[in-house]
């Protein structure tokens, strides 16, 4: 089994990708896919008058603040729009999708996140009541349930908390405990960059291979949302993966490219 | 096995819907949930400013105007906002959700309509790009698979058609063919009023049962949304249900007081 993660950025071509999987699928693999949509989601919040707004951990990495407006705005870009479009696009695949969220069955469980520690204007301070939570526990049964006739789940967050709260998670994250849950050995994770670029102003600067034990010296490399990135696969191989793909989403074939090593490949 | 469909209108209540089902199948009833979101669907709309149009059949029944636009706010409000909300509250009643449209694993197939006949000003004119259908086919597989499994799916439209473009649907039609491809017998229509009323205008004019051979004389009493109700209605004894109960949907227990005939029966 494989699974792959679609960045929401906003030239990923899902054309390319629904293509791609196509060959794969018919091929015989059996595949998750799980995406973001958080291009849709700021458009969305923008149209509604919602900016979204960022926060940064102390040790620099940014995401969103979430409050309950902004969940219901989550919940119209990845669970809405973006996942029924995905699901219809594989259609014209002839792939069997079933679009879910973290939410549906409790399919990702997640620890709500206290009082968490934001860094605003140089200064640390304690952030409260913010809808985010790390997951978990997976409904491994109900994914078994879907892939064991055939259905491909195509997965979003949110996911829902120990409490029955609707809560914003990483996707990346989650895909990672989500692998472990399920014995998955390899991830694609597929965004809007060649690979894990060295200097990332140079597009030529893709780092092909990574030794996992290496990751943590990689995070100097990786700026804003690719930090989060290889946290998600650092967790990853915690959990039992054995190789993780990195490849560019915006290209034709972008998961076989990925596969055959044209991105980053860490093992 | 019991099908509720809920109106999606703003006086709804789904905190004594979702106390109510849990008692249901606690008690061991198997149930699918259908819902509307109209109510969400208008406010997402005029939020980001594209106003729902309502177009007029030339028999006098109103519908909504669907453009791709369109069927996008469609799937913010009914497959995001509302679905996963009402998966969320009734998580918190102990009941193992898992929501679903009817685009996932082509769960309802629709004949997606041509061109169709409008009235505008008292003028019959055809319309061209209107994406709705009607459902014709049920994924029965999929919803057996995940109600052997004790999960209670909660779904609601749009549908997929044939060619594999999402298009609105009307839920209530949809609700009667699921009913028909399942063999269930009853269904549940719980909505914004006491019952089918005799006098639209007079809250305490309920008919309290109908024979199934009456209801087209009962088109007369039905008003706007009614009417279209009353054909899901029909659509639902041709394919084998044998009864259907009308109920307020705004009201403490509403699935068990219409069970109690406390609105109308149809049988």
């Amino acid at each position: 089994m494989l699974i792959i993660k679609i960045g929401g950025g906003k030239n990923i071509n899902f054309d390319n990708i629904a293509a791609d999987l196509a060959s794969l699928v018919k091929a015989g693999s059996k595949i998750i896919l799980i995406h973001g949509a958080s291009e849709k989601r700021d458009e969305i919040a923008q149209r509604l008058g919602i900016p979204t707004k960022t926060i940064m951990s102390p040790s620099g990495i940014s995401s969103v603040l979430t409050d309950s407006d902004a969940i219901d705005v989550f919940l119209m870009a990845y669970c809405g729009v973006v996942n029924k479009r995905l699901v219809e696009k594989l259609f014209a695949h002839n792939i069997n999708a079933v679009g879910l969220s973290g939410v549906d069955g409790r399919l990702w469980q997640a620890k709500r996140k206290g009082a968490i520690m934001i860094k605003e204007k140089n200064k640390v301070k304690l952030l409260k009541g913010n809808l985010t939570g790390r997951v978990e526990k997976i409904n491994d049964h109900l994914l078994k349930l879907l892939i064991n006739s055939d259905y491909l789940p195509v997965i979003s967050a949110p996911a829902i908390s120990h409490e029955n709260e609707i809560v914003n998670t990483d996707n990346d994250f989650a895909t990672a405990v989500m692998a472990g849950a399920l014995g998955v050995f390899e991830i694609v994770y597929l965004f809007e960059a060649p690979g894990l670029l060295k200097d990332f102003k140079d597009k030529k600067s893709v780092i092909s291979q990574i030794n996992r034990n290496e990751l943590d010296d990689m995070m100097e490399f990786a700026e804003g949302r690719m930090k989060k990135k290889l946290i998600g696969v650092k967790k990853a191989f915690e959990v039992g993966v054995k190789k993780v793909y990195f490849g560019d989403g915006r290209v034709e074939n972008p998961i076989t490219n990925a596969l055959k090593g044209k991105g980053t490949i860490i093992s």
